[in-house]
């Protein structure tokens, strides 16, 4: 082999040792007559010293540019005193060179590899010299390294690795697909996956017992915030198996992975929490447990007040008054920065951002700064200030409306002020959210949606959910990370019944359910096993674990906002023959 | 958790305990006011025994019919002597059940689970069912467990499981790609991949040094044959290694799966042949060395001939006459199947099947009987004598046209008789064949092809690639087993100008190759590591594996010839909105 070791391997353990590296020249410096040279591969940097007396390998280096390829063979020895480089596993020794090779020259790069500051545009374009630079090289082991993990658990554990089709049939909800036009069957498409959820269920009903897959899926969305048109799953279905049976696993697993992949504990077992307080403390279904506020509920306290504004929020079906203390916000928080928390929370329909400054609370009424404190009564300015349990200093934030625009909007103004005021405590903060609603209603629609989907499977009998969908529960549960929903599944419906009841309280009708999930229901029928699962969303974990800030920074080739590649340049127009073999055509020319 | 053991693993082990297993009713017989039902799961079949004694589970269990999902307690214990079924690792117990619960009914299924000849059509159908009989269950596990291997092996080598995109560029050259029309781009298409061929190699420029992806790619191709429009690819590409190196480790690889998953250790090494060995005596490139037989190199002796049909042959340019001896095919051989085979090399091109058949050696010309001989020297008929090493009762087929038609035909008819005269020797020949030419050279085109893609490496320089493309050897293996290809690979060109002689010899202009390939060609620029890998096709490798008869039974889902996925109805027709939305109408309505 042209190699004995990685560059970044290359220690003391070798010292007086020949070594065979390859690798890239990193930096070269000339210094009282010597060439220095860092050669870096993916495992790191080692310092080369090329001296005149070896006189081919010394001309060689002096040839040397940043990223030419060189293959270099030399003894391991001390660096001399105080040139040790801490940073660096190498950092005690350099590498003398008998021979140097170059194996491939490089034209000047459009960026240096040590370089932190370069444009995403710029990094998408060249994305094979941007994966050279050693943070995006640690990011896609990190993703490979936790990948493997969570093989190797699953395999130990019985679950079996089986591909589904990538060419599948639309999805009858949810997003937009993707669709590829059908060659052999004119005028007929088939869609992208955007979840294998009904093949992992056959496989159930096929006997499989425990699936897992590692897995493309895809949404045609509009690429608002961190989105990606393909993005990968680990998917997991199980049979015979209940919540606590799922959920335990499957944290195991993640433990796992923290543990050999970063070197972290997480607790076991995860905390549990039903949805109804995570959105009652937090006003989220995904709340950062490592910040330390939490909402105040004043529904109640709000429903006999004069003042219009809370009082018809409290008073409303499905509304809530609900209070965020900030502790210490009198002083954190300027008019400026309040005052652009008001137009934050607009961005979730709050109308407006009622506050109220504690200045001394022993002063009752006085102590308090606001213009609303002389809208509310004693008895509720008592409430507020016992129930958030507030001292002098801190400040109250309001919100009133639609529990949904109230949860929505406090909810996000709790960690916009978390992470503004520095509060985030600890690392790692894991959750389990359970005891979902089965349906949401949808005031637009005028019907019940699925909470998680059709397939979920309530906790209670048919009669019971048809009785009262509004409080029916769902089997479901949620795995959330610092804030981020990094998996959610459910135990799903396996008798016909219930999945027809589901389907009519959806409004789906029997001759719509035959179309768009007539396999599933004739499948339900040959006797299915009661089963369950769910799925992670790999790069959004990755992300995490990594501490990037994006999705594509643990993607080897993402794509933009406007889902093109920049490197490939796809999409692109393609030849009028292969259309019309599609049995396409283009409604308009670009 | 609802279940003790699975099913298949009740064995004597177990005997006077108590167990909870989970299966479905394989088969219920009620015999002496008992009842007995095989449970059925994934790991295979177990007896209980359901005595009217237990009142509750034996109500239970006479409702209880074919494919119902069952939950069952019960005690081991051993069957009655002469009651042993020694096919099963269950033979000797059977479970008395205490309880029998119904966990689902199942209507009459379409057909029963040890039904071994259902129509393919119906078994696509309900997939769900056709998966649960134990031969599927086992050739899926079968899959599982190899590419878990897989995994494993190159884990512990140092690859990095790495993800490509599917939403790719358009294939330059090669089968039919897929399109995705954009949404965001009007007007332009996504392909999916055919191969990840580019993004690997951009993954080498990059410094990953050694990666692999178990991936699904895409041919929009006439299902011709045992053909699917997705299939997998075990993808592999690394650095700075040569064929040795690559080859070395890819043929462990698949000796350990061989060993972990069959039980069977394959030769170390494997053998090596050069392309032009295997055409010369298989007429193959990917010979199956299991057939004890070989074809005659006749050429040279037939030039001088008078007989026009060999000499013509023999004297054209890239001509060839081959024997192909079938020892004792005198007698084994019937007229009708000799008629046959004329027709099959037919399909191969060839004009006609000469042959001989060898009475008695002693005889000379006399002894040999043949339309042909009374055209042939007694040189020749020596020369044929004794180039096959003919004896008594021996047959004599003759090829001569272009070499192409030869060796196809010939070799085809090698494999033909092979397996209609029961020749095939031992299980497994594994085998790499290297030494590929470079080029083939295009009749009906008039230029030369890349035999392999055109970013195969050539053994030698520039210029002498340049003076003599026909002689030219590409640094190409493929890995042959039992006569098919399971993955085939190269050392890549690392080198601009390298690539650029190439793609001229090719006829591949420059403004073509950087319309094309133009990433690629900017990547080599910039410090490209000398580089190479391979891939195998997995579902053809399981498929041997398993000793099934078509890709279709190691795949969950797989499509029918004409690229339809019978159990779920795709593709089909979608909205016209969705449509307007991808900017494309349909040409005509199907």
């Amino acid at each position: 082999m042209m190699r004995s070791h990685y560059c970044g391997q290359v220690d003391e353990a070798l010292l007086g040792q020949e070594v065979q590296l390859c690798g890239w020249a990193h930096r070269r410096r000339d210094h009282g007559g010597v060439i220095f040279i860092d050669l870096r591969d993916r495992e790191g940097l080692v310092q080369v010293v090329i001296d005149p007396d070896t006189a081919e390998a010394f001309a060689n280096a002096e040839r040397v540019r940043s990223e030419f390829v060189l293959r270099v063979h030399g003894r391991v020895r001390p660096r001399p005193d105080g040139t040790d480089n801490p940073n660096l596993r190498s950092g005690k020794i350099e590498v003398l060179a008998k021979g140097l090779e170059i194996l491939n020259r490089a034209e000047t790069p459009p960026f240096q590899m040590d370089d932190e500051e370069i444009s995403e545009e710029v990094r998408l374009r060249y994305r094979y010299l941007d994966l050279r630079r050693p943070v995006m090289q640690e990011r896609l082991k990190l993703r490979a390294r936790t990948i493997s993990h969570f093989r190797r658990y699953l395999d130990a554990q019985g679950f079996l690795d089986i591909e589904t089709p990538m060419l599948t049939k639309a999805t009858p909800e949810g997003a937009r697909d993707y669709l590829v036009p059908s060659r052999t069957h004119p005028g007929e498409f088939f869609a992208l996956p955007q979840s294998p959820q009904l093949f992992k269920q056959l496989l159930m009903m096929a006997g499989f017992d425990r699936y897992y897959q590692i897995v493309r899926c895809f949404r045609d969305e509009d690429l608002r915030a961190d989105r990606q048109p393909e993005f990968t799953q680990l998917d997991i279905e199980t049979s015979f198996l209940d919540e606590a049976d799922i959920t335990g696993l499957m944290e195991g697993m993640i433990r796992g992975a923290f543990r050999e992949v970063l070197g972290v504990e997480l607790p076991e077992p995860f905390p549990r929490m039903a949805f109804a307080e995570a959105m009652s403390r937090f006003g989220s279904d995904k709340p950062d447990l490592r910040i330390p506020m939490e909402l105040t509920e004043l529904t109640d306290v709000m429903k006999t007040e004069e003042f219009k504004v809370f009082a018809a929020a409290a008073n409303q079906p499905r509304g809530r008054v609900a209070a965020l203390k900030v502790p210490g916000g009198s002083e954190k928080l300027s008019r400026k920065q309040i005052d652009d928390y008001t137009g934050f929370v607009g961005r979730y329909g709050a109308k407006g951002l009622a506050y109220i400054k504690v200045n001394d609370v022993s002063k009752g009424r006085e102590g308090l700064q606001s213009p609303i404190v002389k809208n509310l009564s004693d008895a509720a300015l008592e409430a507020i200030l016992a129930r958030t349990a507030a001292v002098n200093g801190d400040l109250v934030f309001f919100g009133a409306d639609k529990a949904k625009v109230v949860n929505d909007a406090l909810g996000a103004l709790r960690l916009k002020i978390g992470q503004d005021l520095d509060m985030i405590e600890g690392d790692w903060a894991p959750l389990w959210v359970v005891d979902f609603p089965m349906f949401e209603w949808d005031d637009g629609e005028n019907r019940w949606n699925a909470m998680h989907h059709p397939f979920t499977s309530p906790r209670d009998a048919v009669e019971t959910v048809k009785a009262d969908p509004e409080n029916a529960i769902a089997r479901a549960y949620d795995m959330v990370l610092n804030g981020t929903e990094i998996g959610g599944g459910s135990i799903r419906i396996h008798r016909p019944e219930m999945q027809t009841a589901v389907f009519e309280l959806l409004g789906i009708d029997e001759a719509q359910a035959k179309l768009k999930f007539g396999f599933l229901l004739d499948a339900l029928k040959f006797g299915c096993p009661p089963h369950g699962g769910l799925a992670f969303g790999i790069d959004r974990l990755i992300m995490l674990m990594a501490g990037a800030k994006s999705i594509r920074d643990v993607m080897a080739f993402p794509k933009t906002q406007t889902a093109a590649c920049l490197l490939t340049d796809a999409p692109a127009a393609v030849d009028e023959r292969q259309l019309r073999e599609l049995n396409i055509r283009l409604r308009r020319t670009p």
